[in-house]
């Protein structure tokens, strides 16, 4: 990839092509549970390069506003959050939910002068959504199966990673890395154990992958040696901009993630787990508040990891000579983001040398960037249709002679009316 | 305000127009208790973007030089102060207090060019000054009322904030944002709380300002509704080129502060509290000690406050909910500063939106620019005259057909032989 | 010194002059002790700006490599070392160390295409040394003193500096600043203290220096009053392009330092005790562990010494006052690193005002400068034969006619087949 694609792809403030792009989808932007109250302090949210705040207003509906004041330049942050609107603490303007001003105390009619920014909010599956592009071109909310669930039959959670998002979804593209760095977590993972999937995965760790482009994205086949006379498939799915979905093992929930440029240095991992067909277990849930499967153990305080940059990921040189922990790393997330954020903040394009598993990550290079050049040539950017995100990741065996394509065109397509395919 | 006179107001080092202004005054370096001793430690101070090194000699007179050895560079911090003079400790190279280079072990006649920059300090109230301009424009030292009153009649404190002296200093003119995010704290200050002040200030949130310009500055008259026929005012002091003063409340101190660029991100905010007539009392000494009022409690072993970016402030959630703190920080310096520290390093001048209550500030920043800009042209920097700058701030009930203007011209032309006004 | 000297010097990551230079000479890259065994984990090195890992493999084999995989770019550091190569934990290649890529699991045959850069590597007196210039280059191993004795006769450790190179290799090369800095700690400290060669030191301190080239560098000699009829010579010597050798202190042993850039703002200080005669005593050796002489105490999980740029390098005013540590700054690596730092990450040579003292720094730059350029015309580099650099330093009393150029001549020219003169 060569520099100016790169710059490109990795660039996603305001003002560029990645960024225009991502604008016209809807944005996780933070947790619910973040601002659970009506009234409840305001947040601090970074996505996209802009500074906002969240809250949620005496009405109980959720605001992202700009997180400085029109007035000085003040952040909001410290603002009063009372009576429908957030009240700046240094000279008492206040706005609305709509950034609307709807007090000046010192000059009543200048009020109509002192709006802020304020985009379009909605909350599905314990995330508060943005819409941070044109007005004119809001699309439906996000429909990807797990924003459509009972409340009961989905876990979401967060992490900071500090690395372009670019890098980062391209972890949660290339399945084949799951053979090495996380080769040791999966027996011991709650979420991961003792399934018939890691069977075939451990059997055979050369995976043959296939691609297909699909109207929002792409589909992945990684085959392996099933039984005598099957293959073992995982089929997982990129949505366009940021989503992946990934194959449940054996019981276990469903998964995905949604990798959401906070700058062009750092970025949210959004994981989630569900289940279309019944509530998630008091002991699922507990494991992945634990920390388990794809989710986080916290550094005190923050959304990154415990095992983190400054204290070289906890990284433990017996456990790794042991084969307990791959690379010494504990943790799914912590394995994943050592590596990336070793890359540096921003990936050198330039110097890699692909191969050919990474064709999976070459496609999505492409389709990002020739939308958001398209767009720049007033093409409508793809996948803004939420319906035909309804598609789902699989485990599956087949014989030898079946196409997994055919079978996936079947049984994927609107992942709402099929059972889970889970081998 | 537009970027090119935003950057005429917010750089000051050496050779900027600002800076080559501020360097016509005497400007507050450190604490005199800082360098207490004949032969104490030196002490790093960095003030307009210089850095330099404070210490006092064997004959107890304060010395202000450049941090950095002429010889290889070496940080004279790191010098022996004793029989007069500090001494490097790389190669022993001795200066005076006059940056004079008086022993050079290894070539004595060397001496003569291995000089360094020194500038003229003077002593007042509890303030070591320092003057960094051109030798032959030297002005009278300071002579605002607090400099020439009786050490017991003064309390001096200094409080580093991590931003530009404007943004900074525009607070302190700016006396509108007291009914915001100080509201709660006066209640319980003992500075503040329980006087007749509090009465009106709290009566009648919207304040109406005049202001008027002086041969050395501003003063700004804040009107509030006062008793049946007359009208509260609260008159400050704003003086060339960082002084502001404050009216007392109640018996309680006069009020002021110092407003000192250390480089373009980072300020000293000196806060002064004094009584013309009378010693302060043992527990008004307290309390400021203390850090009340607009005084500091110190994160430990720094001059910042204990409430600080790296902790958020402190920010109390409850205690903003309660309304016992307006924006959830406590004391005044650190409202202050995390409201002005969050406009960033530096305020983004062009994104503001004046209000009519920024008049003050509207006047003074083309005050300064006029002087900065002027003094390019030889034109002569105003306030040069020290007796000139004998202002005091008031606290006054009138009638309210009188005008205030009127009254300050009489009653706080030359605050010393005049008794505090201070309702 | 002007800008473009300084930056010639100063500059040394790939492709600069200086750079270009000193990849013509074998580089300390980390200790053996590092990677101690085969298989161990590897270590970060960041040698010349090249951030590169080293390992051991299976065969007992030192390593050094680019530190990132070729692929993706991810970091190795996390990989596994085992069966003769280092396994990248992201997709599972495999290189050995030599670089050459051994396994690409998912696609063999692109072997030939991932390799990686990798440098020779030799081991001398608990050294891991490499060599990073033109393989048609590569120099005979190092023959300083110190590297051909047996492992019983020396002592090596390294410390982290803060700053250039230069101006840490300065110091070493300047011995005047001994007068000053470390005055009080050589009575302290068990391999100085109750030396003859100390009572010469403090009872002249105006050290006369003369300078002489050698064909792989610099002789210094620093002339003190001996006793009636004598002179107390110290020569040390400088050897191209970082070496420094130090004389002993009475029965204690010879010293050197290497001064080997790790980026332009950081340097490895390495620090060398040995006795060509005999094994070190094993109250010498328990006294370099702990940091005695020219050794560190550390701070913990680094390599830079426990007092740091961080804690103001423990700075005790009141053992300054009382004389037992000339700058308040006890241990002589933090008294160098203490100042050598305060110059700043890279020390303003324009602004220095050089003193006859600093005649061998002066000739020091010009070898390297001209060295440097002449390279750049492909001139061969000088010092590249190994058997020249078998030089010593020394203490010696000489009568006052005697050249002490002429007793080095004799004396100091092969050290290995000589005694050790220390007075």
């Amino acid at each position: 990839m060569d520099k100016q694609m790169s710059e490109t792809l990795v660039r996603t403030g305001p003002g560029t092509a990645m960024g225009d792009l991502m604008r016209r989808y809807w944005v996780p932007a933070l947790l619910v549970s973040e601002i659970a109250e009506p009234d409840c302090p305001p947040v601090r949210v970074q996505i996209l390069g802009e500074k906002l705040l969240a809250f949620r207003d005496t009405d109980g509906k959720a605001a992202l506003v700009d997180e400085f004041c029109s007035h000085r330049g003040v952040s909001l942050y410290f603002g009063r959050n009372e009576e429908s609107g957030i009240r700046c603490a240094y000279h008492g303007l206040k706005f609305d939910r709509d950034g609307k001003c709807v007090d000046v105390p010192s000059a009543p009619q200048a009020c109509k002068h002192m709006g802020i920014k304020a985009y379009p909010c909605i909350e599905r599956a314990g995330i508060v959504w943005a819409y941070l592009g044109p007005k004119d071109k809001q699309p439906a909310p996000p429909d990807v199966e797990w924003c459509s669930l009972p409340e009961s039959h989905v876990y979401v959670s967060k992490r900071l990673q500090e690395s372009n998002y670019l890098q980062a979804m391209e972890g949660g593209i290339d399945t084949s890395h799951v053979s090495y760095v996380h080769r040791y977590e999966v027996d011991d993972d709650p979420m991961h154990q003792g399934t018939e999937a890691l069977k075939y995965i451990k059997a055979d760790g050369n995976v043959i992958f296939e691609t297909e482009k699909t109207p929002v994205g792409l589909t992945l086949f990684g085959r392996r040696n099933g039984d005598a006379d099957t293959y073992y498939y995982r089929i997982t799915q990129w949505l366009f901009p940021w989503y992946t979905l990934i194959p449940p093992f054996g019981e276990h929930a469903l998964g995905g993630h949604v990798w959401v440029p906070i700058d062009d240095h750092s970025c949210w991992a959004w994981s989630i787990n569900f289940r279309p067909d019944r509530p998630l277990t008091e002991q699922e849930l507990a494991d992945m508040k634990a920390g388990k499967g794809i989710h986080n153990e916290y550094e005190e305080g923050t959304w990154r990891t415990r095992a983190n940059k400054d204290n070289d990921y906890l990284i433990d040189r017996q456990a790794q000579k042991e084969k307990r922990a791959y690379s010494g790393v504990f943790g799914f997330a912590a394995q994943d983001s050592s590596l990336q954020e070793s890359m540096g903040p921003i990936q050198n394009h330039e110097a890699e040398k692909l191969l050919p598993t990474d064709r999976a990550i070459v496609m999505c290079r492409r389709m990002l960037y020739e939308a958001a050049t398209n767009m720049q040539s007033d093409v409508e950017p793809p996948a803004l249709d939420a319906s035909a995100q309804r598609v789902r990741a699989a485990g599956v065996l087949l014989p030898k002679d079946q196409k997994p394509q055919d079978w996936a065109r079947v049984h994927l397509d609107d992942g709402k009316d099929q059972p889970v395919y889970s081998v």
